[in-house]
């Protein structure tokens, strides 16, 4: 089968992870188009790469934009954008979007689909789900440390399971041909609560401790207080209706004993002085869980340390 | 009533809680004598002042002792060296003890007594818990920011309440002609637990979030965790049969939000590169609470994050 070359991939938000899938899939030859905030003059002139074990990727020559209103409309319109600046999207999105477009939410957390369903028709709406170690380590440069799976389910508002239509299957089959172990999920909520049992943890515990995910895994102490809150996870993915089996919550610590020593997203976001994604990580869970008649004691603990913390550093800056 | 000049109080551990009460008794005439660690030079030389609203005092000639081999023997043994040398208590109190003597431990957490039940009779066991701001400002100088006020109950190894004796009431009425509002209490566990009510989230959160008491109940992130640990720590002491009323548990935050901004003790210590009151003030009220049947999330998430952050700061150095 050949791709589709007729087909647009927009890249909305080209940080670490945007670009890096971006960048997989114009190198499998795709029409890909980036929106790019903080490194669009570089990129612009210098082109976009990938430092990864895997094999490094160089696009020299990159579809850049500046504003989504300069872009082409998107037949699959990937946002890559911090769930903090969720607010945005109708602005972002509505300049590309045209009936057709399948509008797939790349953001860990929950609530994300709500900004989008506001404009858009449920049925075009995905959420994506990716297990991957990347970070930007300087400007059109990506580093690619680990993993790079994509779960990618339809938005359902009531968090049902929704049937897999062919728009999904399409679109896992271009994140397969670009070299990516994506696979298409027909419980969306089920896979964010799952991502939740590794993110908590320890998107929380590194901001936290000033630590990163090989510290936390080599301590006995946050060993086992991380299983403690991954418990405290599954307990509120339970009462939202999602099962997080024992098996599979031993797992989120055993692939990070694995793993090399890293910083998750929202730990690189605090230390750049960005904001962090508190609300999606931790405040929609806990009052998902909270409406479901569970309190949740740990993530609600982190919730207050990292709202704490975030106040503090009274001089961020949104990039 | 003329002070009996001829009972000796001894302060085993001369920092800012033992300078501070011992020089009160110092000043009301009895006859005290201090073990002195670190600034034994100084304080031999120049005297023990304590900076105090409630009026200044200065002790210029004041009985001190390196060595406990060297000082008298004791008719009432103040112990005011930290939980984390506990197991040095033997070997300082042996040489100063007579069968009359009491001893007196005021320290915050549990657990520490039965350090002394080793060697001790029960009897001659008590435990002290003092509510006071104070810190050692400069060698020999201990700054007095707020309150001072101290409980004092009969040790009772099956934690239960134990009537109050003429010895316990004594040392009682000696604190009040020393102008400390003292009282004596017939359940000590009781006392304990409800001192941890505001040691556990004040002295954890300072240290986790590098923040004084004002910054954590100005924010309204860190204000509401308070609460919800207090109400943690209240239903761990009920699992151990011992009742913290809800008025209690909001006086706790109610007189936090009065006081000035403060460094607990375990903030104070963490600063200096001494070791923390962990297990006294986290390990071992998660202990008992779990014996009792109740797991307590919020102490354990906090002990487990000091524990972390103390073994991580690996050059710390006991004075």
């Amino acid at each position: 089968m050949t791709i589709n070359q007729k087909k647009k991939y927009l890249i909305i938000g080209t940080g670490a992870l945007g670009g890096f899938y971006g960048a997989k899939l114009a190198n499998a030859g795709f029409d890909v188009h980036f929106l790019i905030r903080s490194d669009y003059n570089y990129i612009k002139s210098h082109g976009l790469r990938v430092k990864s074990a895997a094999g490094n990727i160089v696009i020299d020559s990159t579809n850049c934009y500046k504003n989504a209103s300069d872009m082409p409309k998107g037949d699959v319109i990937l946002i890559a954008t911090k769930a903090f600046s969720n607010n945005q999207l109708k602005e972002l999105i509505q300049p590309v979007l045209k009936d057709s477009s399948a509008v797939v939410l790349l953001q860990n957390g929950l609530g994300g689909e709500d900004y989008l369903a506001d404009f858009i028709n449920n049925t075009q709406i995905f959420g994506g789900l990716s297990i991957v170690a990347v970070s930007r380590d300087a400007p059109g440069l990506i580093h690619h440390h680990d993993f790079g799976s994509i779960k990618i389910g339809q938005f359902n508002p009531d968090g049902l399971p929704r049937k897999t239509t062919q728009v999904l299957q399409d679109i896992v089959y271009d994140f397969i041909r670009a070299g990516v172990k994506a696979t298409a999920v027909s419980d969306l909520m089920q896979a964010r609560w799952e991502k939740l049992a590794w993110n908590i943890p320890f998107c929380g515990l590194s901001v936290i401790l000033d630590a990163d995910t090989k510290k936390i895994v080599s301590d006995q102490n946050t060993l086992s207080l991380c299983a403690e809150i991954i418990k405290d996870v599954a307990t509120a993915a339970a009462s939202c209706g999602k099962i997080i089996p024992d098996d599979f919550q031993r797992q989120m610590i055993d692939i990070t004993i694995k793993m090399g020593p890293y910083f998750p997203s929202m730990k690189q976001d605090f230390d750049a002085g960005k904001p962090m994604e508190v609300e999606a990580i931790f405040g929609n869970p806990l009052q998902a869980a909270q409406s479901s008649g569970y309190f949740p004691p740990y993530i609600s603990m982190l919730y207050h340390l990292l709202k704490f913390m975030e106040h503090e550093r009274k001089g961020s800056t949104i990039t």
